[in-house]
């Protein structure tokens, strides 16, 4: 392969790329990434096996010339030293040469680099993705149904279809859910568009992690395409293709409760500051316990550390139904879920001090986020 | 004591009395930070027994109050916890008020904290410093020295006089030099009004890394007092103290040699980005070691990762002088004294190929970079 690349978008394309490489891949080869310089286009490939990317790059973009291609050709080049080059260099463009023992020359202005690479032979197949059945969300839509759930997934892999977020189609549109078993989020998406006969996939936290840096908050369209064990997201140049997680995800429908005992509205901001502030003096235990009472319309939240002292803060509210509580709480989940709501007013209802509550936004009901109680009193 | 401050200015005081703590201590009480409040100001210190900072807050600034004090006296409270607190708070003001046993309550709008404080009889007095010889530097001058200087010092504790700077006072000024006794960098700061008859004193480098992030690149100017074991800077509000390295600095002047064999001026951002780039492929070993060679004019960098590959730069440089030359160094060395040298034009002066090099800025003598290259050749 010979060619020389507008350097600044080479690096872009790069980075993304990289998102899908893992430093503690066990296959040696994955810590590359794969160049194929077709007849008209460049394709960069990087792979954890869990993950993958591929990016295609035009020889044109807007009628300027980013890519030119002097001979075909595919070499796999270790991600971290190549990337770190071509960042380094010099110079708009830079050439790449590679021979038949896949020793790359790297040349820009002044510098040359000579690569050794491995052959492309060695590099895994990425997973067919069999266009059974798709959808089509704004990146702005996905990315935020991803911040809405993605943090409640499990980080642990005693279960592992709780390490992913289950998307639920029904005749209606798509649910999303993603629990650790002490917090659960959920999410609607409405739309007919979406509908789809009672099919579910669970795809892993870490993979909606990563797409969600590489999308944009825009209404540029992302193509979703689920098969039996992948799902491929289609976005711009990009193809991004992630393993699905096997097994039945547990039925949560019934974890949420009906007829609340106390239910208090809150700004969600306000909120938001005066739990950070009363965790301060919780972190000690590291479990982040903190207390919230409800007296006669009055809410208030404590805490307190032995040999630090204590905090009391008053919450403003014009709304507060039901009965007197106590009920105490980890304050980062609780943290969590107001970030999750993307409205001024959230309401939360309690059904008792060892029931797990919930909170959601007042005017609707697209976000629910669901938490247990820590049993201190 | 019973107080009601300006939270932002607080916050800032704090964060430069913060700059002293160190979570080492091995005095829990210095993990605290000490308010005193006297009939017109308050008066903040932070320690870690090395570095001590006292600040001084008035109860107006251009008019505007920022103190208003209801109640003298003293407390010192956990600084980690203190300083989070007051950041987390809302509202413009906060209040503290403290009881007898050092209980401190803190208010602002609708949260309220009490924060076990400590007997300040227990805070240990800081050191008196005699104002025995002084000078008055503008706060960017002493930035600019101590980034030329300070990157030099050993991290080892093996001969604890290299972990500082030496000051060294003559009739006409004030050499600074630091060694890790792989590198030395020297500066010279003319001026009678420096002049003292031979004084020397050696300054930690980490309270001059602590320093320089609190002092302005501004002509504000820095108070120096020095005594016997301590050096004292005041700088507006602060009092910075330091203790000083006590035993003999070595003689560094027989280190520069004379008449070079080979002399090379390079662009300092070209030469500087050139190593860089260089290095990548040298960082394997953990020694960082490139090549350089000068040949009939021509200078150009290498260097190789068996596992990874090679590399080669070309140099423009319009400006050879004396023999060829093939020596080899440390590149994070030589960036390190690059940066250091404020001048785009660099002479580096070599002494052949087992000796130590020097560089400095092509029209000044002020700032003098001293490398021990290593055998590879």
């Amino acid at each position: 392969m010979k060619i020389s690349i507008n350097r600044q978008y080479f690096i872009e394309q790069l980075n993304h790329c990289l998102k899908a490489i893992s430093p503690r891949t066990t296959l040696p080869i994955l810590n590359g990434i794969k160049l194929e310089v077709k007849e008209d286009h460049l394709l960069l490939t990087g792979s954890d096996s869990e993950i993958s990317i591929e990016i295609t790059i035009p020889t044109e973009i807007n009628n300027e010339e980013i890519l030119e291609i002097s001979e075909t050709g595919t070499v796999v080049l270790s991600g971290r030293f190549f990337v770190d080059i071509i960042k380094k260099l010099s110079g708009n463009f830079v050439q790449l040469e590679t021979n038949d023992a896949f020793q790359t020359k790297i040349t820009a202005s002044q510098s040359e680099f000579n690569l050794s690479g491995n052959d492309p032979d060695q590099y895994p197949l990425l997973p067919e993705v069999n266009d059974e059945e798709s959808i089509i969300l704004p990146s702005a839509v996905l990315k935020t149904i991803i911040n809405q759930t993605n943090f409640a997934v499990s980080l642990s892999e005693t279960r592992p279809v709780l390490t992913g977020v289950n998307w639920q189609f029904d005749d209606k549109g798509i649910q999303f859910t993603a629990t650790d078993s002490h917090r659960l989020a959920l999410r609607r998406l409405e739309g007919d568009q979406f509908g789809m006969d009672s099919m579910h996939a669970i795809i892993p936290g870490k993979s909606l992690n990563e797409l969600n840096k590489i999308i944009n908050d825009s209404d540029d369209e992302v193509e979703i395409h689920f098969s039996q064990n992948q799902v491929l997201i289609s976005y711009g140049n990009m193809r991004f293709i992630s393993r699905l997680l096997e097994g039945n995800y547990p039925d949560t429908s019934r974890l949420f409760p009906e007829n609340y005992e106390t239910k208090v509205t809150v700004n969600n901001g306000e909120f938001y500051h005066a739990i950070d502030r009363v965790s301060l003096l919780a972190r000690e235990g590291g479990n982040n316990v903190i207390r919230m009472s409800v007296d006669d319309g009055n809410v208030a939240l404590s805490s307190n550390s032995p040999e630090v002292g204590t905090v009391h803060e008053d919450i403003s509210t014009g709304n507060v139904e039901g009965e007197n509580l106590k009920i105490s709480f980890n304050s980062r989940y609780m943290m969590d879920a107001l970030k999750a709501i993307n409205d001024d007013e959230v309401t939360i209802e309690f059904f008792g001090t060892m029931r797990p509550f919930t909170l959601k936004a007042a005017e609707s009901d697209a976000v629910v986020q669901l938490i247990l109680p820590i049993r201190t009193y």
